[in-house]
């Protein structure tokens, strides 16, 4: 099936414990679909059935009087959509690994 | 000229003055071009040469042995893109106001 990459952003007040354990909780539900890229920007390759799942979860973690949640598609496609600067937490897991 | 929908998103080390100066320096360039919808995402609809314009303004900004600026042209435009939950900072200033 098609995947389609996507990304996700959260927001958190990070100064609560609760909200602590909601940003971890959070970013393990992401990390399942793709990985973190900067503190609280998630990137995910999904399956339209994936994307479904991921939602799902996440908003289901969330507080939805305190927190908030984006998820954007990236129609045209990870690559052609990003312009990245400085310090670079993304591996490319499908690229071949050069030791 | 064609306008296009874009996300910025910034990842700084809010523990030093120096990284929230740059926070908010940062901040300040984005909402010249779009707003802010989470604590380090903004969104703005520009045309091409503003889109040079402001990826040269915050890279101007950011330390990129600190920090982390991701620009996302999102091709399909915002509104097919963005699946939202929880607290919404978003304001379309293009839409019709009603009180």
């Amino acid at each position: 099936m098609s995947r389609r990459d996507i990304l996700v952003t959260y927001d958190v007040n990070t100064e609560t414990q609760e909200g602590r354990r909601r940003l971890r909780k959070i970013a393990q539900i992401c990390e399942n679909y793709g990985q973190r890229v900067q503190y609280s920007v998630f990137e995910c390759s999904v399956t339209p059935v994936q994307l479904e799942q991921l939602e799902h979860e996440v908003v289901s973690a969330m507080d939805k009087d305190e927190d908030s949640i984006r998820l954007y598609v990236l129609s045209g496609g990870r690559e052609a959509a990003l312009r990245a600067y400085g310090r670079d937490r993304y591996v490319d897991f499908d690229a071949p690994l050069v030791i």
